[in-house]
């Protein structure tokens, strides 16, 4: 194991996250909120002398990490990075018990946005805004960003693709341009352009400032704090409805918004995952709003519930304007389908992603035909390019990875004292990345009352899902330390 | 579309099922209950005449089926099997309403046992009889039969391994001995003298004998349909041990049997999944008798009802003898857990089976180790022999599909007025083979109150779940009957 190599991107990471606190710090000072700005101010100063070391140390590693290895240094970083990132909500004392301080922010980085805290109104502005931003930085991955600043990537022999691949979402990652930080830098700046439009439609809506970033972070990392208890409920139709079109716009394949800028409109149109997105979309809208007739009081509403919390839990956003556990069955259950196939790879939210699923339905409709036909010979094809056999296999893996951690986690959180429907639409919530589920863990609820193992298993469940699986079992599995 | 043998085969299997019907019009008579008496009576000669007729159109049939043509063929078997097996519910009025009946036989076929009869114990003998007969003949296999009794099945070039493999459970059919029809024969030698030894124990216990006959039939084909509406539950511990001692035993691939018959003592001890499924059957009751203390008596008690339980889920046969319904969350979501992993392959159980389990859980790990190490080559060895990469491959497939279903089942469901946990448990336990699930649908409720659109979405469940998906999806293919 390369530890020196993991050793000084770990502590890279652990200075940027310092430097990404002093706002809080600011906000804290600003508010007179002293106690948080104290808070602040040692997790600041105490991890920029402990990565400080941590890089003195490893700083003339020169070898590029394997691929276990890239898996290893990623998965270690976000619980590094989440580890810290608690430590002014306990210090503050706003939130007191480590165990929730963990839990939230792991929540925040992998942009799930479930949440412990009963009232997120009495939190200081500083905490409010250590959490949304949270949510922006995991959003795109703070390994990318780390690769979008770096001076000399290409010759720095840390970074490699292995290091994207991990923290990127998608059966099959690629870069936009041949040079791996130019990638980067496109991502961030597509990335940050979204998220200013986002936050100017708000303000133009007259949303407060303070409320307009933090929506616009939740938005842009498909994330789900809020700074309200009700989340978007109170707000007007256009605030709302602007929300609704962002997060769709965030569900999707950045490399669409890059090849919009390369005017290639008709690769665009023609991408295979795009489509099933925007139909599975636009099926779900019309069917709520099928279901939901006489709840609301005119069409325009209805619609407009019904297209918002789709966006919300497609794109496993997590934000609500209305609490949806008190909808029809069946409009629930859609929710629910949505939540497992999540929004398209390469895009900031979470879910199996679409083209999973596109890819499984491809396999499993050659396997059909294979049964029928055993001497055939057919290859799975993706936007008219072949499909390596390998991602087929990967993905079908995936899934039983996916099918395995859902039931065990199910199992351990039973032994608390909630229902079925909580249980599993936590698990649920948590491995997708969402936030909110059904019943004691639904919209106006909160994660609060369950169990330290529990906690620790939606926390586990909430990496998995955002690191999408394998870097989390490789961290967890005997046979990576074995040969360590 | 080779339709002539389709149709040989078919008109066999009508003409047993007649045959096999013959007892039941017996009870009738005898217990005077002439309308149901003239029921099979009409359905006996209605169905030997149209069989016969068909017979007799496609007795020249020489060539073999293929693969993709095996599969269609045991499905329309299956179906027309169940449409046919209906017609005395209908007929009697004991079961009025033709869904409902169909609902009932493809239940009894294909042993899944959930009910749509509020109490059982308002129906006649004969229909009793035949409800529990059609589990026997369900749980080993109609064509199973047909090929054990045919003349010359060698010669006969309608039969071929791939009739058998399409009806037979698990991932890898393989013959135990070289010859097929000899196969066939062992394996329903074995049966029916398992069948009637777990008969004569019963009647050691002084059950009366019609309900020791019903219930041997069940625990063989691990079905679940009783003659009783409490199921088990009134009596005696020693019929219900007895009854979990076989539910087990019929749970277990039948290979091992013919093995300890061959006194390869040996290869019976070493075989995984053997190892798998008792692991699992003992950690599940241990955990739940540990969940449960303080629910039932005595430990004994508690033992009883917990090892019953987990032995009529694991082996999916659905009978009980308490209303696990009211069990604390973590006992009921073991069960869950273990409705899906299922009994071993090979057996007369339902579910994923436990060699599927293994398969996947193999090559998940064979996958985070070549994650790691991506230029290793490995091969997954079960038993100590070489897995062939394609049984692999189907296996993920098999678990695509069985997500899909789930959720597209799911969600049709949905639009009846019951709840999340009642829906939910209801698509799992019919496409398991179970029978009974979770609220409305627990061990003392019955399926009556789902709508047509349900009851058709839970019947191709049910067939999907006993044909291991596969035959019925090449049924519904559209790429099935495009080149017909």
């Amino acid at each position: 194991m390369n530890y020196k190599t993991m050793g000084r991107i770990l502590s890279q990471i652990l200075i940027l996250e310092a430097i990404f606190m002093i706002p809080s710090l600011c906000f804290a000072l600003y508010d007179g909120t002293f106690v948080t700005a104290v808070a602040f101010g040692v997790t600041i100063a105490g991890t920029l002398l402990a990565a400080g070391v941590l890089y003195l140390l490893c700083r003339k590693a020169e070898n590029a990490l394997r691929a276990g290895e890239g898996m290893i240094c990623v998965s270690l970083s976000w619980v590094f990075m989440s580890l810290i990132g608690a430590l002014p909500f306990v210090i503050s004392g706003e939130i007191p018990h480590f165990i929730d301080a963990f839990f939230e922010m792991v929540s925040g980085f992998t942009t799930t946005g479930a949440s412990v805290v009963a009232d997120v109104e009495v939190l200081s502005r500083a905490v409010l805004y250590w959490r949304s931003f949270s949510h922006w930085l995991g959003g795109m991955g703070v390994l990318v960003f780390l690769l979008a600043i770096a001076p000399s990537a290409e010759k720095n022999g840390g970074f490699t693709m292995h290091l994207l691949r991990a923290e990127s979402p998608g059966p099959n990652v690629s870069k936009l341009v041949p040079r791996m930080k130019q990638t980067a830098v496109i991502l961030y700046l597509l990335y940050i352009v979204l998220t200013v439009v986002d936050f100017l439609f708000l303000i133009a809506g007259r949303m407060p400032v303070f409320e307009a970033i933090c929506t616009a972070f939740g938005t842009a990392g498909t994330g789900g704090f809020g700074i309200k208890a009700d989340s978007l409920a109170s707000h007007t139709p256009y605030i709302q409805n602007v929300t609704t079109v962002f997060m769709l716009l965030f569900g999707v394949n950045f490399s669409c918004y890059h090849l919009l800028l390369l005017k290639q409109f008709k690769s665009v149109f023609k991408n295979e995952e795009l489509r099933l997105y925007v139909g599975i979309v636009a099926g779900s809208i019309a069917l709520i709003v099928w279901n939901l007739r006489g709840v609301y009081g005119t069409i325009g509403e209805t619609l407009r519930h019904a297209a918002f919390q789709v966006a919300s839990i497609i794109t496993t956003t997590g934000f609500a304007t209305t609490d949806f556990n008190l909808w029809p069955e069946f409009s629930k259950a859609i929710l629910l389908c949505l939540m497992v196939i999540g929004a398209c790879a390469g895009s900031t939210g979470g879910g199996m992603k679409c083209a999973r699923v596109l890819l499984l339905v491809k396999t499993l409709r050659r396997n059909i035909r294979l049964t029928l036909r055993p001497q055939r010979v057919e290859v799975i094809r993706s936007d008219g390019q072949a499909v390596d056999e390998r991602v087929i296999t990967s993905t079908g893996m995936y899934l039983a990875a996916y099918v395995m951690i859902v039931f065990l986690s199910f199992l351990l959180l039973s032994l608390d004292k909630f229902s079925f429907t909580t249980n599993f639409s936590a698990v649920f919530a948590c491995f997708n990345n969402i936030g909110p589920g059904l019943d004691a863990v639904g919209p106006i609820a909160n994660y609060g009352g369950y169990s330290v193992l529990s906690k620790l298993v939606l926390i586990t469940d909430m990496l998995a899902g955002r690191l999408e699986i394998f870097p989390i079992l490789a961290l967890l599995s005997r046979s990576t330390w074995k040969h360590a």
